[in-house]
């Protein structure tokens, strides 16, 4: 018989857990008129149960200890908002799921790392695990790939998966402000966490696009090969020299299928200014899939914040209290495809390259012949483009060439004397 | 028992069924993988058996009337691609509704004007009736909107619903060419159909917009003070007007709340030329939601099309296989609210105005006293700005104006003996 009602158990009251659960005190009816299904929030578990909230919590909902959660025969679904990709989080959802009940996360550290294994536990347990929130909040992409694009042959699915490091490029953008100064200002406007290291450094996109390409391509979580670069080395004027050629610098999150294999790949790219993607600013995600019979179709809203990620968490417990799709990645696990990954060291990139270099006859040259012995051929070309009394700064932008080769060349003229700054060097990417 | 085995009947077999059936028998064990049920094409009927189509059919899957659909008890789920909001293929849907078959629509006009009455009757019979192909194909919004912004309040979605409208639009933006001509290519290229009226009209658009303003209010498909003008007025010059002016011209459908009431209406919009929306260009279309918790929200991709359409259909048509919700507006008839809808007459618009005028003093003193007595003022004037021999053309940008002061005054300026050709007026458009 059909349950008509479901208890949950909320795990984590940060910004997030907090405005889920007002969301769903305010949503009950609106709920039930969509599922015929009462949900109840049973219990709740934080860290701190005395730090001062927003809602007033009945006492007879807080759990004595959070693995309750995972064991208590009156809870159905648990949503699990601690974080972290081992832990405690990862103990309360094998838990959970052995124990036979519903998981909804928002975790995407968790589920790169452990999707596969959850994934199966899950099906052999028959319960759901769902991760919307996972994912670019705002933009329901996992329900839409699970079943608005359903049996579509998707070939790539890119975009950016990364509201701070987004909004920091786009303020550096308009602003003319370096990378540190707006990420201060991006700390204290609440967007960017105390410690963004993982969204800065791309770990944060690496997860998402993992996450993304499994879905897509309708196989297991691919861990290897990936080339992650954040964006922590652009400089503003990186940003200016961008937009005097026609281009603006976003942080990209690709996955794609070529020559049959998977290729994974997050780093900051020069875009056409003109494209779609480029005009994605502030904290804004945005996805795009290349795929049969639909054709190219995105998707776009903000990224993460309570509001968003509250959306995106409802919509997967609505999806249990239906019943809908048990397969947590579209397909059993005996489906799940083995795709071998290929790393980007024989793909072909333009390039964008700014040299810092000593002003002295010869260096040109020496440049030159460093590219040429690497196959890398010069399109264009701007020396001294801005006035500087210490030293002259090259940019150069590249034909498509080998990106060992391009590696290679950046190496070599970091080791050069006359080359007194660390070499900056961002692929362009024709989208 | 869940049934393991579905058998379907497509009725129309035009590109749009034939690409369809392909994708069916290609994708067979694909849609077994994703919901362990067995999809079996049992008939097909179009309304001329013997045209020439790039597929076999076999002799036995013909049903020899296509009401067969609805009877036989060999058939689960009926797909409906006679299209026309009338005659057959409203008799084939409520017909196979009433002998408890799902059916999967195509059919905008059909869903918006009998929408309400099927709904209700596919809730009595307990089975699904699903039309994500009816807007907008490769932009699964409906799925969208039911599934992934569950609970979300929606205060307004807007966007581009049709593509011819905006195909030509975008090609009389590049290439300068006038309406007509756009339009002669359009149909040769098969953007445009051989009667384009209802896409050109505003019609089609409307019907989308009906269907989902329904969908994001939760409230009855509503049929009444709906604004709706088309493109067929628009000229090259108020195009190339538009550029110098820092527009372009977009056919937009919008639907929101104002005031407690449901404003609908559908007409072409001067939108700022750095605006998201007016980058979208060609055959694409594009909604946007503005909601509670989420935020702002953008879907776009290809409207119609055999790919798109099939896409949108197999969606359908796997949620019935899952068991998918079954409310085909996501809450129950007696949920559905009665929303009353506004008229924009007393809504406040800025506007653009052009007025060709023969050359002679006291034009511009006798257009300004008609505007004033109309508490219309004036924000930008601009006189002559292209050369004419024969008269003189006005262009004007007012100031926000109520809607009924702007039609009455392009009524009065219409019947003056100086304006030589018939006013042309757009609504400026924030967003």
């Amino acid at each position: 018989m059909k349950k008509n009602k479901f208890n949950i158990a909320v795990v984590g009251l940060g910004n997030i857990g907090i405005n889920l659960y007002k969301h769903l005190i305010q949503n009950k009816q609106n709920i039930e008129k969509r599922t015929n299904i009462v949900l109840n929030i049973k219990y709740v578990s934080a860290r701190n149960k005395f730090k001062k909230r927003k809602v007033n919590i009945p006492k007879n909902k807080w759990l004595k200890n959070y693995l309750e959660a995972s064991k208590r025969k009156d809870i159905d679904i648990v949503i699990e908002l601690i974080g972290g990709s081992d832990g405690p989080a990862k103990k309360l959802i094998f838990n959970s799921i052995k124990n036979k009940k519903h998981v909804v996360t928002a975790n995407k550290a968790l589920i790169s790392k452990h999707g596969n294994e959850l994934s199966k536990l899950a099906e052999k347990n028959k319960v759901n695990l769902e991760f919307e929130a996972a994912v670019a909040g705002g933009v329901p992409i996992i329900r839409t790939i699970k079943e608005g694009l359903t049996t579509n042959t998707i070939n790539k699915i890119y975009g950016i998966l990364n509201g701070t490091s987004n909004y920091i490029l786009s303020k550096m953008s308009e602003t003319k402000l370096n990378f540190k100064e707006v990420l201060e200002n991006a700390k204290k406007l609440g967007y960017a966490e105390s410690n963004p290291k993982s969204d800065l450094n791309g770990d944060d996109a690496k997860s998402k696009i993992q996450i993304l390409s499994s879905l897509a391509f309708n196989s297991f979580i691919n861990k290897s090969k990936i080339t992650v670069e954040g964006i922590q080395g652009i400089d503003q004027v990186d940003i200016t020299n961008a937009k005097l050629l026609g281009y603006k610098i976003k942080h990209l999150a690709i996955a794609e299928i070529k020559k049959n294999k998977l290729v994974q790949r997050v780093h900051p790219c020069m875009i056409n200014e003109n494209s779609y993607i480029s005009n994605i600013n502030g904290v804004l995600n945005a996805v795009i899939i290349e795929g049969k019979p639909i054709g190219k179709f995105t998707i776009q809203g903000e990224g993460a914040g309570p509001g968003p990620t509250t959306s995106a968490l409802v919509s997967d417990i609505c999806s249990i209290l239906r019943g809908n799709i048990k397969f947590p990645f579209s397909v059993s696990d005996k489906n799940r495809k083995k795709i071998r990954s290929l790393d980007i060291s024989e793909d072909f990139f333009s390039s964008y390259i700014r040299l810092d270099v000593t002003d002295k006859t010869g260096v040109l040259s020496s440049i030159t012949k460093i590219l040429s012995k690497n196959k890398i051929s010069v399109k264009r070309l701007v020396q001294n483009p801005f006035k500087s009394k210490k030293f002259a700064s090259i940019i150069i932008i590249s034909h498509k060439a080998k990106n060992s080769n391009l590696v290679k060349s950046i190496s070599e003229l970091a080791n050069k004397k006359f080359v007194i700054n660390k070499p900056k060097f961002f692929r362009i990417e024709e989208i």
